[in-house]
């Protein structure tokens, strides 16, 4: 059965990203600290059309967190552009010609908005009807795969909150941050039921597995 | 070198406490889940006089984090007793006749009080010019061996944010509180420097080293 996956970098104070957002530092205050970690791994530089890069004890880890999706849901804020309706001449998200996802993106917005096609076989579809269609259609299109959830926090939070989601994956950078938006916030009243899985010690970051239930 | 050592169960959304503590539950709302997984260690139970307990992935880790301490810092709040003047019959501590530590413990308090000598080697001081006099008193005291900071938060805050924990270790406990008592909070603005240490999986807790620098 096609499962719900969240992988996310989160500092060791539990933020997804710094104070402060702005244009230059889309994540905040030192937010970019969080996925240094990644950023030099091959096994995140080739999809992204870079060269170069390294290989170790992340590399699996990262390499089975790609692996087995067949689409990708995300928040608005994540695909960009800013709030509100989407404007004659609408944003067409960070990735350029061919974003790095090769799978049916859905965004959760509250403004509809046609399906948006780019090349390398990812197509945005913009959801208006809330995070549990927004799954199922993901689902729907991931075709016996599994559906991975982008950010933002907020999005996480909503599914987190509402118990959809089957394997959490936090890849923990040891950088305090001491302030921003938080991973784990307003889930006051929610039952979030998740167990201990694996845990893995990878290369200035470490990967901790939790499975729903 | 005499070093400061701070050990911790956390919950996976990093709350030490849940909400609204009461007299029933010092440690608010599901805060005692936090402590399930050392509290039935015979690694645990033994030096706190009960009998039986298990042994498992955790007990050299409890062991280890046991191992080598010869004083110990602790906020009022952990002491116990309510806040404000010790008053005329003042708290014993929560430990009775024997307390577990066997050794000095440094209470950091606003309200002075004579020592206060209990059974099998555990002495209460108690501290009112501040943290970094209080460490100083600490660790002259555990001669040549480390310092054990217990809790609470705020303390833990103070001396996280002035950096002079050299080593810190989270039980993260597969539990989302959702409210409560952050450890990492109130630290915007200070510069906490800590990088990942081991990483131990545990049973039904992961174990994160970080240390200082």
């Amino acid at each position: 059965m096609s499962k719900l996956r969240f992988q996310i970098s989160v500092s060791l104070d539990g933020f997804v990203a710094g104070p402060n957002p702005s244009e230059e530092e889309p994540l905040g205050e030192r937010g970019e600290d969080l996925h240094e970690w990644v950023l030099k791994l091959e096994a995140w530089r080739k999809p992204h059309g870079r060269e170069g890069g390294e290989v170790n004890a992340s590399t699996p880890v990262v390499e089975r967190l790609n692996d087995g999706i067949g689409a990708v849901l995300m928040g608005r804020g994540m695909f960009g552009g800013g709030p509100g309706p989407w404007g004659e001449d609408p944003w067409q998200g960070w990735w350029g010609d061919e974003p790095p996802f090769h799978a049916p993106v859905f965004v959760l917005t509250h403004h509809e908005r046609e399906p948006l096609e780019k090349q390398g076989g990812t197509t945005f579809h913009f959801v208006t009807d809330g995070i549990e269609s927004a799954l199922e259609q993901a689902k729907e299109a991931a075709g016996g795969k599994d559906v991975s959830l982008g950010g933002g926090a907020d999005v996480a939070q909503q599914y987190l909150g509402a118990g959809l989601i089957d394997e959490v994956w936090l890849n923990v950078a040891p950088v305090v941050l001491g302030a921003g938006t938080r991973l784990f916030d307003n889930l006051a009243g929610s039952e979030v039921a998740l167990r201990g899985g694996e845990v893995i010690a990878g290369a200035g970051v470490t990967h901790l597995q939790y499975l729903a239930g």
